[in-house]
C-alpha cells in the first residue's frame, strides 16, 4: 500500500499556477504532492558561439535546488563555487526535452533560458520541472507574441514527464521521495502530446530488470504522462493573465 | 506623490506566511509589496574552526536571487562559479543581525543556517531577509523547543529592518526598486524590539546628505521598524503549526 | 549503406589489449573501430563520506577526452577550471554501471577508482568505457585476490554497453561519430552478462519516437550486447599476465 | 586610558608618503600608527560593460592584505582560489566613496582602478584606504593633467575616512585592532571636505546601541575627519615630484 | 651498477611511433624505457591577445599525466579545478623549447597546440615530452604543407631533450623514476641539431654541486641528446603516412 | 653601455632593511635598483601531508605582485581566482632554494612560510625574492631561538640569487626589466655561502647558445652572488632590533 492509500497507477495531487513570477516572461509553479518547482521562462538577445550566423536560436535549462529544499540542508553550489554533475545531467534534461518539440528557427538568434529552483523537493523533481518549464514557456510564448518578440509557431507540439519505477517488486507511477530511496528501477520518461517518446532513461542500481518490466514501465508512463498533459491544457485554457 | 498614492512614511503591504517550506526547521515566506523572499531556519550539527571546543554556537546566513526574480534576468552564482560581492554584503549582514539578539551559548556547539531566497525582487529584498529570518528562526525555536533539542533563551529580543532613502530631495519609508534606482541617498537600519540600532548603513553614492537629513532619515526607519516588529509579533501570535 | 560496407547489425571491429598500462591494478585498451579508450582500476583505501563507519566500499568513475582525441581540438578540463555536464554524467554512468554488478561489501571501506581515458573518439566512448572498464576491473580483481587485498566475489556478473540509434529512418548498431551525428534517435543500452538490463537512455533530441521503433533498438542492443559479452570473456580467458 | 595615553578624541600618529610606487600615475603610502596601506591610483582604457557607449568612465577599486600583516598569517585569497566576503565589502565601499566626489563624464569611457594594499594592519585598514586612496588619486590627476589624459574636474571634492567605536563603553575615536577586539559598536564614517557625509557604516554585534550613543558617535567621526582632511590637504601641497 | 645493467652514459631503449593518433594534424607516441608519452600537434586559428595584429603565430604546450600513469593514482587537474604548479611549469618548458627552434612569422596569427599527455610514467616525462613533440610538429608540418596551410620554413633546427643527474655521488644520463628519487643533482637540457643550448635546469634539493660536477653533466647532457637527435631524423625519415 | 653607466660585471645598488614588518616572525624590504620585495618569514604549526608523522618540518615559499608594482597593472591573481604558471615557478624555486640550506629535522612538525610580495618591479623579483628571504629567515630563527620555538642549526649555510644574460652580445650581470626585454639569454643562478650551485636555470628563447657562452655567464654569476652574500652578512650584523 503506498502512502496515503495511492493506487500503484495514480498521480500526485496536481497543481500549476501559471504566471507566479512577476518580472520572468512567463511562468508557472507546479505542485506535485510536496515537490514544488518554480518554473520560468526569459529571452537573452544572444545565442551560445556554435549558433551564432546561423539564424536560430537555443533553449537552455537551468535548475537549481534551494538549501531547503530537502530535509536535510543542501549546500549551495553557489558556495562549493562548481556545478555538481546530478545538476548538470538534469538541466541538460530538461533543455533537450524542451527542444524536441520547439522549431528554433522561429526564435531568431535568441535564447530562451528556463530555470527550474526546486524549493520544496519530495521525488520527481526533474520530471515536475519539465511539466512545469512547458507551462511557463507557453505563457512567455503569448507575452512574445503579444510584443511581437517572436513569432508563433515556436512549439510544434506539447511536453510533459513523469518518473516510473519498481518498488519492492511492483511498478508504480510518479514515485515519491519514500518510494525513490528504495526502488529498485528508477525510470524518467518524458513525451510528447502525440504520444511519443523524447527521453527514455532507466536505472537499475539496486537490481538489473528484465523485458517484461521494461514494458510494464513504459505502459505506465505512458498513461500517467497522459493525464498528465490534459492539466496542462487544462491550465493553459484557465489562466486568465498573463 | 509615490507609486500607488503612498505616503513618505507609509509601508508597502507586509505579509509573512510562517511554515511556508515542510522540510526547514523553521520558515517564512515575506512578501513586502512585490518583494518575496522565501527565509528558512535549519541546524546543523557543528561550528566553524574558530568555534570548536568553546562549547558556543553560531548563527550565519546565505542569501541568493532566483535568475527570475529581477526584471533582467541574473546569472545563477553557481554557473559563475563565484558568489559575488554584493551577495557576500548581504548574507555577511543578515548574519550579524540575528546574531545581535541570540545568545549563541544556548546553541551548544551546532550552527543555525539562516537561508534567505529571493523569488522575486522590487527593492528592500536584504531588509525584508532580516525580517524574515526572525520569523523563521521563531518557529525552528519553537520545534527545537519541543524536541529538546536547543534549550529556551536563545532570542533575548526581536530583530527587524527596512530601508530609508532620499528621493528628489525627499526622506522616505521603505524604498521599492524604482525609487531605489533614483535615490540621492540609501540607507539601511536594523533595530531590536527595544528599539536600538544594530546596524546602520547608509550610502550617499549620487550626493553627499548632511547631518539633518541623517536625523530626518533616522527618524523614519525608526517608526517604520516599530511597525514591522508589531507585523512580526501577530503573525507569530496568529500561526498555528510549525 | 553504412561506412565499410557495415550491416545494420553490425558491430565494428572490437579488439581489447588488458595489462595495457604497467602502474594501474588493472588496465585495458579498448578499441572499437577508431574509437580507442584506456580504462585503468585502481584502489584507494578510503570511502566517501556517506560510506564512512559502514563497512563498505565504493565503486566510482572519471572520464576524459585527450585534447586532440577529437577532429576539432578539445580544451582541457583542467585548464577551463571545471569539468563539464557531457563528462559528469558520462561518469556518473560508468559508476553506476559497474556498481550494478558488483557487492560492495566485499570491498571494506575502500573505493575503486576506474579512469577512462579516450584518446581517440569516433563515436560510442561512453559505452566502449563501460565495456572497457569490465576488463580493467576483472584483471585488477586478480591481483587483488593474488595479494588477498580484496576477497574473491567482488563481481557477481559481468556487464557491457552499445549504442544504438535510428539513422536514416533504419535501426542500427553500433554508431560512428558519423551516424551520431545525423541520429534522431540515440540510445545507449548497458546490460548484465544474465540479459538483464541496467540503463536504458534514449534521447530523441531531432525526432521523438513510436513504440515500434523503441522494441526495435531494444532488440538490436540486446543482441550488440551479447555478442560483445563474449569477446570480453575470450580476451579475459586468453591473457596470460596482469 | 587608551594604549600610548592616547585620549578618547585623539587620532593615532598618521603619515602620507605620495609618490611611494614609481610605476603607478599616482600613489601614495598611508601610515596610521602601526596600520600601514600603499595605495595606487592607473588608469585603463575600457569600462565595465554597464558604462559602454555611455561616454562615461568609472573608478573602482581592489583591496588586499599581504599574508604577514597580520599576527596570524592570512592565507593569500590567490591561492584559496577566490575573494573572501570582506575583501568584497571593503573594495566596494572604497570605490563607492571615491565616486562620490568624483564627476566620471571627466574620465570619457576609462576606468581608474585604485589598488590598496595592506602591508601591516592593525585596525582601520579600510578607513585608511579611503584617505590614502584620495592622495594617490591627486598624484594621478596631476599627471594626467600634465600628459593632457584626464581633462581637470575629475575630482569636486576631498573625501576622507575614520572609524570610531564604543570601547569599555566610552566612545572614542580612531581604534586600534586591540580596541577593535573589544568594541561594542564598530562606526567607519566617510565625510566630504564640505563636511557632507558618504558612508556611514555602523555595526553592534555585542551590544545594540541608542541614539544617544548613535550622536556622539557622529560628532567624534565629523572632528576626526575634520583633522584628517587637513593633514591631506597639507601633504598634497608640500610634495615635490609626482 | 643501474637497473638493467644500463652504463652511466646509456639511454634507455628509446620508440618514436609517428601518426598514434588519428585526428591530430601530427602525432608521435614516445616511449623512453617504460615512460609512454603521446604528443600531438594542432593548429588554431587564432593567437593570444598580445599577438593580435602583428601577423605572428604562437607555439604553446599543454603538457598532463593521466590519472593512473603513475604508481599512486594522482587526482585529475580536471576534478581538482585548477592545474597544479608542476605542470605549469612543463608546459611552459615545452612550448619555450620548441619555440626556440621555429619562426613564429610563418604560422601568420595561428596558434599551435602541443598536447603531450603521459599514459605511463618512469621518469623523464618532460624532456621525452619535447623530443616527441617535435616529431608530431615535424608530421604536422608535413600536412600543413601539403594542404598549403603553413608555408615551408617554420622549423629552422631539430631540438630534443634528455635528463642528467647525479645519483651516489655518480653523473649518470637519462634517470629513470626510481633513480630521480634519490639523485642529489637533477639537471635537464633541451638542446638544438646545430649543438647549442636552448634551456638548461638544473637543481640540487639535496646536495648543492659544484663546478666539476656541472660540467661533467653538461657533457653527459650534450652526447645523450646528440644521439636523440639522431634517432628523431631516422623515425621521421622512415614514417610512411602522416 | 648600461643604464646609469653601470658595467657590465656590476650589480644594481643593493638594500636590504631587516624587521620591515612589526607581526612576521622575521622580515625584510631588499631593494636592487628599482626592484623592491617585502621577504617575511612565519610559522605555521602543522606540515603538508606527506610529512605527517615524520617529525621533519617543511620551507614553502609564495609570490605575489602588487597590481601596480608593474608599468603596466597586472590583475590581482585573486580576482582571476588562480594563481598563474609564472608565479607558481617562482615560489617554487624559492622554497626549493631556502630548503637547499636548511635542516628540515630541525623544525619538527612545522612549515615556515616565505612570503615574498614584489612592490615594485624592475627586474631580477626572483633572485630578489631569495636573497631577501634569506635574511628575513635568519631575522625568524633568532627570534625563534629567543623563544625556543626552533632550536638552532635550521641553517647550515647562507644562499643568495642573481640574474644573468646575454644582451646585445655581451654577457652582464644583474639585468634591469629594460635588458631583461632585450636578452638573448636569461639565466638565474642560486648559490650558497660555499660557493655550489643550488639552481642553474637558462633560457634562450630568442637564440641558442654555446658551451662558451654557457661558461662565461657561470663566472658572471659566480662573482656577483659572491658580493651579494657580503651585503646579506653585513646586514644581519649591523641590525639591532628583530
Amino acid at each position: 500500500m503506498r502512502t496515503n492509500g495511492r493506487g500503484d497507477r495514480e498521480l500526485r495531487p496536481l497543481d500549476i499556477t501559471p504566471g507566479f513570477i512577476k518580472h520572468a516572461d512567463g511562468s508557472a509553479l507546479i505542485e506535485m504532492g510536496d515537490t514544488r518547482v518554480i518554473c520560468t521562462a526569459t529571452l537573452e538577445d544572444r545565442v551560445p558561439p556554435f549558433l551564432r550566423k546561423t539564424g536560430r536560436g537555443w533553449i537552455t535549462a537551468e535548475y537549481g535546488m534551494l538549501p531547503s529544499s530537502s530535509p536535510t540542508r543542501i549546500p549551495r553550489e553557489s558556495s562549493r563555487g562548481k556545478v555538481g554533475g546530478r545538476t548538470h545531467e538534469i538541466q541538460r534534461l530538461i533543455g533537450r526535452s524542451l527542444r524536441s518539440v520547439a522549431d528554433l528557427d522561429c526564435l531568431g538568434e535568441r535564447t530562451v533560458w528556463l530555470d527550474c529552483d526546486v524549493i520544496q523537493a519530495d521525488g520527481g523533481t526533474r520530471t515536475a520541472s519539465i511539466t512545469g518549464a512547458y507551462v511557463a514557456l507557453c505563457c512567455a510564448m503569448e507575452k512574445w507574441a503579444a510584443d511581437k518578440t517572436v513569432p508563433d509557431g515556436l512549439l510544434g507540439d506539447s511536453v510533459a514527464a513523469v518518473s516510473v519505477g519498481v518498488v519492492e517488486g511492483q511498478a508504480v507511477l510518479d514515485l515519491d521521495a519514500g518510494e525513490d530511496n528504495q526502488a529498485q528501477v528508477d525510470m524518467n520518461f518524458v513525451m510528447t502530446g502525440s504520444g511519443k517518446f523524447v527521453e527514455v532513461q532507466g536505472t537499475a542500481e539496486k537490481e538489473p530488470f528484465d523485458a517484461g518490466q521494461l514494458d510494464r514501465l513504459i505502459g505506465l508512463a505512458g498513461a500517467g504522462i497522459q493525464r498528465i498533459l490534459e492539466i496542462q491544457q487544462q491550465v493553459l485554457r484557465d489562466r486568465t493573465g498573463p
